[in-house]
């Protein structure tokens, strides 16, 4: 039986650049991405079944009801879950699954898998977050206000999660997750099999 | 003042190819290499002062007696030791040191830097390390024997290690060590800079 994978939670402001990150994982380390579902409106180019899952409300409340999900939350009066069919069969598989959601999703993540590793991803300042949330171009100002106040009560919560990850280097971000996954993988907690191999090799 | 530097210890057993890991280490992520002191004879093309520094048993225990070491050891009829005054000065300057040491060694550098990551090397089997050893050509058999032994010895302290770490592909060998590293300076608790700049930034 394949070990199992490893699963990685990305959290962050929004405008730390996680979709950029998670992109990254995926790309060059072969990480599995959870697609999330949704009720919000596709932003342009957004591609149903790749960005999101896009649902309606109904649809959405439907699949609660099914314990579909991992965890859902309601986030700027849209509704974001975590399907949790392909999360398990990814990490029975052997693959390191990456989801990226916000905090309250992040903690109903870590209490159903204790053994996922909790990242929270931001910019150095929070000048730079704002800079990038307006270079985006793809929301109006009352938005991006609302993403700044809701970073203002997020920051609260900085402190729940295992490693805060700045995103100023985009490649030393990403080498830093994939690290974290290396090192998790290397602790002596995860190490009894090598250690059992080698007793028994050394003293036969 | 420049962020204090991590001290990273490298032990494991001998043929588990700790050198050629430790210069990788130094040559690509650029780690400041402590260079032990020792009593033994140079090996054929070592260097004195960049291979190690050869003392003889009358300067090695003056040495011990000035607390001149942050460990000392004896291992196969030489001593072995790590000077003090290098390591302390790397890491008031920010950078990041590396010591190739053995196990009793490095017990005593964890009492004396709690800070300090510890990391054991491995070869995936016994077999591999007979081998290793066998194919490094510079040791008689004696010599190869009393090595195994002294691992059938040091693989019970292994699990005094937080990570360990298999050198069988010496690449993901090198980039977990050093995503070790990478994780442990994001880890919460060596956080709190970061989460303060940002609650004062997004609550101002």
């Amino acid at each position: 039986m394949a070990k199992k994978g490893t699963l990685i939670v990305i959290s962050g402001f929004s405008g730390a650049g996680k979709g950029t990150v998670v992109k990254k994982l995926v790309e060059e380390y072969g990480y599995s991405l959870s697609i999330s579902a949704t009720t919000r409106e596709p932003r342009e180019g957004e591609v149903d079944g790749k960005d999101y899952f896009f649902k309606s409300v109904d649809e959405f409340r439907t699949l609660i009801d099914y314990n579909g999900f991992i965890e859902w939350a309601m986030y700027v009066d849209n509704y974001y879950g975590t399907p949790r069919a392909y999360v398990e069969k990814e990490l029975a598989e052997g693959r390191n699954v990456i989801l990226e959601i916000e905090v309250q999703g992040a903690m109903k993540v870590k209490e159903q898998y204790p053994d996922a590793v909790l990242v929270f991803l931001t910019t150095k300042n929070a000048q730079v977050l704002k800079e990038r949330l307006e270079g985006r171009g793809t929301e109006d100002e009352a938005t991006i206000n609302k993403r700044m106040k809701r970073a203002a009560e997020e920051v609260k919560q900085m402190e729940s999660y295992e490693y805060i990850v700045i995103n100023d280097d985009l490649d030393v971000c990403v080498h830093t997750i994939h690290g974290i996954l290396l090192a998790k993988r290397s602790e002596l907690a995860e190490s009894s099999e090598i250690i059992e191999e080698m007793k028994r090799g050394l003293n036969s």
